[in-house]
């Protein structure tokens, strides 16, 4: 009879179409980083049949691009794409979310979000801000920036004036170097005038566009404060517990999507952005062993005194740093152990 | 007037719903492994409101885990989650969308594959066999596997009975080991008995369930045949051409999803089984030098021959070894330039 034929295999359903704006906190020609938020934005599009849409606009269209997070966690915007870092001063704690000096790397820094204590720490201490937030983006280790002349020692360090921000920049402050606060159009003039002595920025790919080998040309290895630089997308949480169910999973997919992107962007155009630059005449020094050894007891020095003012800060500190010990020994019988190998056969 | 109204913003539409079957290469009780499955399905289900389900069948439930590629070409289920290396029989070149010995290291691979040349030559070579392909899952860098006597120099592999397959196995064959097909479940007694010298299978996360290190101790890195270990999720083509275009889209961003998602997993995992392991008897060594050296020379040969008789091989050989070169120079200024600073600054 009539009630044994099947229902067509076809949902009725009506989703709601839904337009959000995202303001980044990069420029449109910094692609590497501007571009996570549209590789998101297309896949998110894609998957919800273009029901779920998200416009991206570049830092300063809508607000300038280090308040990105304020604007969403005052509802300005609904969504951002922005480094954690830049808000360590509303709280300190904000630099694990992105990379704290000689802390995690690229791989322990997404095991950690992703799958380690970080998932509910960032989870809690966002939404302490009315924000939920997806990784989505990194830079990998940056390199150590553009120095005028050679750092032969830490004694190399005083009285340089040194383009670095964040935690970073606290660091050297107190290695005896005066950082710089400047915007990205002003280093190359300032390097060229020898008003700063020394900057960094990112990797090759994107230093590259600045031009500063050419005004500053000891280019330095490793950027310790920066091992790892872990982007977001950061919600307005009111915004988000708003979305259907599967708006928010599909939100959560593109915005991994665009994590992985990123990083294997940026492994794909840095080597040969390294190789041109020191084809036209940057010079790569890792920085000396004293340099590395003092900056590292600066920095510990350093997390005990906003691990004793901050009990957030301490919270993310300690879980990192647990977590760095455990993953250090790991990786060198695992990737690193690896990666030596083929270092050394490639060289015989 | 009326026609001033604006629509109300919902859309109508009419998703199919459909239900696929996906058979797993990997037993349920590997769960990092079998589980990178679900973790696509779900997110799939989720972000399409459960219109496009895939249940997931783990090894041996609809076809042996070695055939689950077979399974999909021929269409007798619509997806599969496997290892490209399981099926180096049918074509060597296979190897390159896993890993090959000797070659890309776990974020070289994603960015080889994502980003880099061998996104178009991985989509083209599987198209052949009717199969669409995306990344999903990566059990990052293996160790060299469980051996009852220590390896002192390249004259103990000669005749050692050693559980490996692949072009890993063919390697060491070449150096005079003797090669073993066994199942999971038979490496313990066949260790155990001596009917076999030594066995690889992955990394701590995993070797601790079989618990080798009880009859074979010397537990040795870096797994030089398996720097990594991608999986894919290898889709029918005529079935994926039929989905609509947000489906496609949302599978692609599910398994983005699961690939990041497993990586960090096994940076969870790995770390603490590791120190379990030590503390239960396992004997770390490295391969040494001699070892490692032969096998590399041992292993450009193979190449070398695998490439004059097999184009294809040679296609993904040659693009891997150019990527491998400059991506090597690029690690050492960058990732592995930092990860060994902090290896020595948390030793001093």
């Amino acid at each position: 009879g009539l009630a044994t034929i099947a229902a067509p295999a076809i949902a009725q359903s009506s989703d709601p179409i839904i337009r959000w704006r995202l303001v980044s906190s990069f420029p449109k020609n910094i692609e590497t980083l501007y571009g996570c938020a549209e590789v998101m934005s297309k896949a998110l599009a894609a998957s919800t049949d273009n029901k779920f849409q998200i416009q991206v606009f570049a830092a300063g269209e809508v607000v300038p691009g280090l308040q990105a997070f304020d604007a969403v966690a005052n509802n300005t915007v609904q969504i951002c794409h922005s480094a954690s870092y830049y808000y360590t001063g509303k709280d300190t704690a904000f630099a694990f979310g992105a990379h704290a000096p000689f802390m995690l790397n690229t791989r322990q820094q997404a095991a950690w979000a992703y799958h380690g204590e970080g998932k509910k720490l960032l989870e809690d201490f966002y939404r302490g801000f009315n924000v939920v937030a997806f990784p989505g983006g990194n830079t990998t280790t940056q390199m150590g920036g553009w120095f005028r002349k050679e750092i032969k020692s830490v004694e190399d360090l005083k009285g340089l004036k040194f383009r670095i921000s964040g935690l970073g920049g606290q660091v050297l402050t107190r290695m005896g170097a005066v950082p710089q606060q400047l915007g990205i159009g002003d280093i190359y003039p300032s390097l060229e005038r020898g008003t700063i002595d020394a900057a960094e920025f990112n990797g090759p790919a994107d230093d590259e566009k600045l031009g500063l080998y050419k005004v500053a040309p000891h280019y330095y290895y490793p950027g310790f404060w920066d091992g790892t630089s872990m982007q977001h997308f950061f919600i307005n949480s009111a915004e988000w517990d708003k979305l259907p169910k599967h708006y928010q999973a599909a939100l959560q997919s593109a915005a991994a999507l665009a994590n992985i992107d990123s990083i294997a962007r940026y492994d794909v155009l840095n080597p040969p952005a390294l190789r041109r630059l020191v084809a036209a005449g940057a010079k790569l020094h890792a920085f000396p062993a004293d340099v590395l050894d003092s900056a590292y007891d600066t920095t510990m020095e350093l997390y005990e005194e906003l691990s004793a003012k901050n009990p957030t800060f301490k919270k993310f500190y300690d879980s990192q740093k647990a977590f760095q010990k455990d993953a250090s020994l790991w990786n060198q019988v695992s990737e690193f152990a690896y990666d030596s190998t083929i270092i050394r056969e490639l060289r015989r």
